[in-house]
C-alpha cells in the first residue's frame, strides 16, 4: 500500500463517514484501519506458509503428505483459537505419477526433462518410441488429415502468454486438458506439451489432463519450456525426430482425504455464514507455497482477524473451509456444495483465495440486483489497500465453481498473476517466492472482506439459483 | 549499444585520427565500423551455439558429447572458412555423475533435489545417513570442536552475493571446492552445500571439489537453493535433522579428448599468434549454452569476422583454441601450455571468453610496460562499443591461467556476470537464456580486439615470465 493511496482511501472514508452517524461510522473506520493494519505488520500468515510447506510439504490428494495436511490443519485451526474445527470426509481419486524418462532419438540425441500430466496413463514397461509431429494446439491439429497424426506422437507447441489476470492460461491450458483425447481419437500414440507456463525453467509444469470416460487413453507428458524449444529446433532441421516416452503413471483406485472446516460462531445470526475457501491439496511436484498454500494462509488469517477485530466477535458466522483435491478433481467443493446444498442460502458471501501471493489488484463482485450498493460500502473498505473496483462480475475460482449457481453472494480478490504462472505446477513452488509484504496485503483484502460481511446490518441477499455446470 | 555511447565513441576516434596520417587512419576507422555493424547485425553466433546446443547438447569431458563436439567444431571451423584446422589430443579424467537421492529423513520428511559435486565419490549402495550439522562456510567450521562435527553431514550453508563481476562467486565457491575435504578431516561422513549461484529455482548448481591426493574422501552435493532453504528450516526447528544421501558417482580412470585449433594465418608475420580461447567442453548437467557455448561462438566468429574484414587478409595469424575439460581440471589449457611452451613469446595477445552471453561492460589490459600506449588504441576502436577501460591489470580466465605465466600480454573484455550464476552449471543453462543481441556485442567487442592486435604495425610485446600457478 502507497501513503498516497492510503491516503486517497481515507479521504473517501471519511466523506461517506460524514454522511452517516458520525460515532458509529468513526468506530467501524477504526475498527478496519486497525485491522489493515495489523494484518499488514504481523507475519502470522507467512509463518503459516512456512510451517506447512516445511513441516508438511507436498500433499497431492490421497497421498501420505494429504494426510499429514489435514492433520496440520486441524491442528493449527484449533491452535489459532478457532472455537469449532471439524473434518468432512472426502474420497478421491488416486493417481500416482511414478517415474517419468524421454529422449530425442534423432535427428540429435539428447535426453529432456518433461513430467506426466495429472491423470496420464503409463506407457509399457519398453516405453513408446515414434516419430513426432509438431502443431500448436488442438485447432491446428483439426485441420490435418488422420495419415500425418496416426502412429504419431503429436507434440503441442501453443506459447502462454504473460498477463495479470491469468487470461493467458485460459487460452493455452487446452492442450494440457483436452490435447491428449483428441489426439487418440485421431490415431496418436501419445502427447507432448509444451508446458503451460511463462517461464523459461528446466523445470516441467504439470496439471490435469481428461480423458472421456470408457475411450481410448494415450500417455500424455510437459516438456519444460527449455526443451520444448530444443525439440522444435530439431523439427526445425527439416529431419524426422523421433522421440522416447516411458511414463510410469497408473491410477489406484479411489482414497480418503477431508475438507478442513473451522469457524467463528456469530454471536447474532450463527445461521449466516461468511465463506472463505482455499485448497489444502497441492500437486505432487513442489511444495504448494503458492499454490495453495498462501491461499490456506490467507484465509485462516484473515477469519482470525475479521472475528479478533469483531467487537463481541462477529455477528456472522465466519467460516473457513480448506478443500481436498482441487488440482485433480475438485473432489472438495463438489463434496461441499453437495453436503451443504440445503445451507446454500445461508451463505451470505463467499471469497476464495487460490492465486498465489501476488497483491491483490482489483475486486469484483456478484451480488443481488438488490445489493448493487453494497459493493460502494465494500469499495471504500478496500481502497487504504489500494484496490479499487473492476468492470464486470465476480465468478469465484474453480472451488467456487459448484456454489456460484446455488446463487451464493461471490466478491473476487484479484490477485496479481503475472508472475503466478512461472512456477505454478512445478518442483519451483517452493516457499522462497512467496513475498511476505504482498501476502500480508491479501490477507489484509480478505479480512476486510470478511470483517465487513460478517458485521454489516443487512446480510447480502442470495441470488437466484442457475443450471449447474456438469 | 547507446547511439550516445556511439557517438562519443566516433567523435573520440576522429579526434584521434585527426593527428595522424588522415588516410590511412580514415581506412581503418571504415575497417573497424564496417565490422562492428556486421558483428551486430549478424546472427553467426547466435546460430553457432544454435546449433552445437541443439546438435550436440552437453559435452563432459570424456563423454561421447565430449566426442562429437570436437568433430562438430572441426566441421563446423572447415565449413566456416579457416583455412588450417586441426586437432591436439588431450587426455582427460572420466568422472560419471550415476544417480543422486537427498532426503531429509526428520523431523519433517521431505526429499530434495541434489548434485553431486564435479569428482565426488558415491556413497554405497544402502546411501548415508546421520544427523546435519548445519555451518555458514570451512572458516566457521573452523571455529567447532571435533566433536560437533565427527560421524555428521555437514551442511555449509553460505549464500552467494550476485556482482556484475562475479566475485560473490570467488567469495562463496570455497564451499564447493574445499568443503568436503577440509569436512573429511574434521571426521565428517559426507557434506551437504547450498548451491553456488545467485538464483532460487529447484535445480542445483555442480561444480568440480577437489580431494587431497591420497586423503580420505567423502561424498558431496549441493542443494538447489530452496531445498537448502527448507533443510536450514528444519534446522531451525532445533530438533535434530537426520539426511539420508545417495550418490551413484564414480571415477573411470582417464579419456581422450581433444583440443580442437584452427587458424587464420597472417599474411606477413604468420609467426606472430593472436589468441582467442573458449572452452568446448560443459558440465553434463544442461547443454553449456552459456557455459561455454557463447564463448565458442564468440571465439569462433570474431576470428573470422577479423580475418574477413583485414584487407589481404590479416598481418599476423589469428588462432582460436577450443580447450578440452576447462570444467574439470583444466585440462586443454595445461596441455596447450605444454605443447606450446616454446612458442609463448610468438603470442602477441591472448583473450578468453568464458562468461556468458552477457555485455562487455569494460575491458582491461595487461600489456608490456612499453606497450602501456597501446590500451589507448584499443580504448578508441572499443569506445563505438560502449566499453571504456577499467582499472587494474587484465588476469584472463582458467584458460588463461597457464599462458600468463608465461609472459603474454593479456586483455580481460570484462562481461555483465550480473545473471550469469543463475543458470551457471545448472541444468537450466539453455539455449532460450542467451540473448542475441548482448552476444553479438561481445563478438563485436572480440573481433575488434583480433583486428586490431592482427594488424597494428608492431607486435604486442611479451611480458617476462613468471612463476607458474601449481
Amino acid at each position: 500500500m502507497s501513503s498516497k493511496t492510503s491516503r486517497g482511501g481515507w479521504a473517501c472514508w471519511m466523506a461517506i463517514a460524514l454522511s452517516a452517524p458520525l460515532a458509529a461510522a468513526d468506530a467501524e473506520a477504526d475498527v478496519v484501519s486497525r485491522m489493515q493494519r495489523e494484518a499488514l505488520a504481523g507475519n502470522a500468515a507467512y509463518r503459516l506458509v512456512e510451517s506447512l510447506t516445511t513441516e508438511v510439504g507436498p500433499r497431492f490428494a490421497g497421498s501420505a503428505g494429504d494426510r499429514a495436511a489435514a492433520a496440520w490443519a486441524e491442528g493449527k485451526l484449533r491452535a489459532l483459537g478457532f472455537p469449532k474445527v471439524w473434518i468432512e470426509p472426502v474420497t478421491v481419486p488416486r493417481w500416482v505419477r511414478g517415474e517419468a524418462r524421454g529422449e530425442i532419438v534423432s535427428p540429435f540425441p539428447q535426453r529432456v526433462e518433461l513430467l506426466a500430466l495429472g491423470g496420464s496413463v503409463g506407457t509399457a514397461e519398453e516405453g513408446i518410441e515414434a516419430e513426432v509431429l509438431g502443431v500448436e494446439n488442438v485447432a491446428a491439429m483439426a485441420r490435418l488429415g488422420d495419415e500425418a497424426i496416426a502412429g504419431r506422437i503429436v507434440f503441442f507447441t501453443e506459447r502462454m502468454r504473460r498477463t495479470d489476470d491469468g487470461s493467458g492460461y485460459g487460452d493455452a491450458v487446452g492442450i494440457r486438458s483436452r490435447g491428449a483425447d483428441e489426439a487418440v481419437k485421431r490415431g496418436a500414440v501419445a502427447v507432448l506439451i509444451r508446458s503451460v507456463g511463462t517461464d523459461s525453467n528446466r523445470l516441467p509444469h504439470t496439471g490435469a489432463t481428461r480423458y472421456t470416460e470408457g475411450a481410448p487413453r494415450i500417455p500424455a507428458a510437459a516438456l519444460s519450456v527449455p526443451d520444448a524449444e530444443l525439440l522444435e529446433r530439431e523439427l526445425a532441421s527439416g529431419q524426422p525426430v523421433r522421440f522416447r516416452l516411458f511414463l510410469g503413471s497408473r491410477s489406484e483406485g479411489e482414497a480418503e482425504s477431508a475438507n478442513v472446516v473451522a469457524e467463528f460462531p456469530g454471536r447474532e445470526r450463527p445461521g449466516e455464514i461468511v465463506l472463505l475457501v482455499a485448497h489444502l491439496d497441492s500437486w505432487d511436484v513442489g511444495t504448494g507455497a503458492q499454490d495453495d498454500g498462501a491461499g490456506v494462509a490467507v484465509v485462516v488469517e484473515a477469519a482470525r482477524l475479521a472475528a479478533r477485530h469483531s467487537p463481541g466477535g462477529p455477528r456472522r458466522t465466519i467460516r473457513v473451509v480448506l478443500t481436498a483435491n482441487e488440482e485433480f478433481g475438485l473432489s472438495g467443493a463438489r463434496a461441499y456444495a453437495a453436503a451443504h446444498a440445503e445451507e446454500a442460502p445461508s451463505h451470505v458471501v463467499a471469497v476464495e483465495a487460490d492465486f498465489g501471493a501476488g497483491r491483490v489488484l482489483t475486486f469484483r463482485t456478484r451480488f443481488a440486483r438488490e445489493d448493487a450498493a453494497a459493493a460502494d460500502e465494500l469499495a471504500v473498505r478496500l481502497a487504504p489497500l489500494g484496490i479499487p473496483s473492476a468492470a464486470g462480475d465476480a465468478r469465484g475460482g474453480a472451488d467456487l465453481s459448484r456454489l456460484r449457481p446455488l446463487g451464493v453472494p461471490i466478491v473476487d480478490l484479484s490477485q496479481d498473476g503475472s508472475l503466478y504462472f512461472d512456477i505454478h505446477h512445478t518442483d519451483n513452488d517452493t516457499m522462497d517466492k512467496i513475498d511476505p509484504a504482498n501476502l500480508h496485503q491479501v490477507t489484509a483484502a480478505f479480512a476486510t472482506l470478511a470483517e465487513w460481511a460478517a458485521n454489516r446490518s443487512e446480510r447480502l441477499r442470495s441470488l437466484p439459483p442457475e443450471p449447474a455446470t456438469p
